[in-house]
């Protein structure tokens, strides 16, 4: 059965990543500051995709299967990056996804912020 | 038993994040243009960890608790918002990263590149 | 009379930034690499007073005197890093803002471009 | 006698970049959030000169004509995007820096900070 987000745990991902470095005895390259470099490159490269473009333009590009193609390309170098992160610092990462979440609940109370604007500071 | 990367699929990651935007009427302004902003965003704040610091420091880093859990705290926030981004337009991220990965391994064959630097033009 | 964009070359504002640089011994901390991390991390804080923000909404950002304060202090700190990096590596800003400003004639010539989008790949 | 970082005030280059974008009729699309994206864009194109490189390898970079000139190019396709965010919100960028000189003179006073490193929270 092929691998997807229904059937695949992240512990896999990083293995594969691993896997992929260590083949190509790259891991040595793959130090914190860099990667965490690497994540803002690829995901400047993400956003390049919304350059000049309208709200409303990108409302169509889920029925659009080159754009959603090209996100999920991008995406997938600022994960693989973040996956890399995960294995150099042995960083528990569905822990540290669920921890946020939990703290964000706790910021955001649903009863005082539904429907209300996230405020950015 | 607490959930960690051995034993949560992805799916689950994005439920999570799914229930806590929809308890909030917050998935309206999560559009995939804004997400991507939020990418850059917070891989320049996880970014902001290592600005001045010297690989040599960085090497420290993973022995220090106090910066690996802010680490965490930056990877989780950069993470999250994928997530979203993957529940906007229906994107696989197991699919997405396991593609990229055979991407780059038929582009940098192990045979050449065993131990030579990852050339970024 | 007080220094402002008609009567300032950007000479000074270099001798400016490393004047303050040189008072702390900080031109030290300043090679490329860190200075390239900075200025991603300051027009990230700059893209943040837009993120979740409509376009109509931030064509009212001109009149809104604390919006246009808070910009010019986020614009204030890319521009620093990159008279820093000018600084640094001994370049004319005003020669590559110019060459460029050149090429992209060239690229997009006018007859062929006017009103259509500047595309991005 | 050519334009150089000696003799040419900031106003005149604004004027070069509005008078590229009106020749185009491109100013609709230089709005500023759209702005801001292409800042952090740029940014991370520039810093993409850096990655994986140590900071011993960077402090060649000077010598080297190549680099340097890849650099040239990068950082004025940041700084083009500000001219044009100081285009489309009348920002005199020169008040913005300079202020910002003082506001971190006060911040980080020479008697105190001498030598000690810039910290970054």
């Amino acid at each position: 059965m092929s691998k997807n987000d229904g059937n695949t745990v992240i512990r896999q991902l990083i293995a594969n990543v691993r896997e992929f470095l260590r083949e190509r005895d790259w891991e040595k390259y793959h130090n914190p500051k860099d990667l965490a470099e690497s994540i803002c490159i690829e995901s400047a490269e993400l956003l390049q995709l919304f350059q000049w473009v309208k709200h409303e333009e990108t409302e169509q590009f889920k029925n659009d299967p080159s754009k959603v193609q090209r996100i999920k390309e991008e995406l997938a170098d600022v994960l693989i990056y973040c996956l890399s992160m995960a294995n150099t610092l042995n960083i528990d990462l569905t822990t540290a996804i669920l921890e946020k979440i939990e703290h964000n609940k706790k910021k955001y109370p649903k009863e005082r912020y539904k429907g209300k604007a996230w405020l950015n500071t």
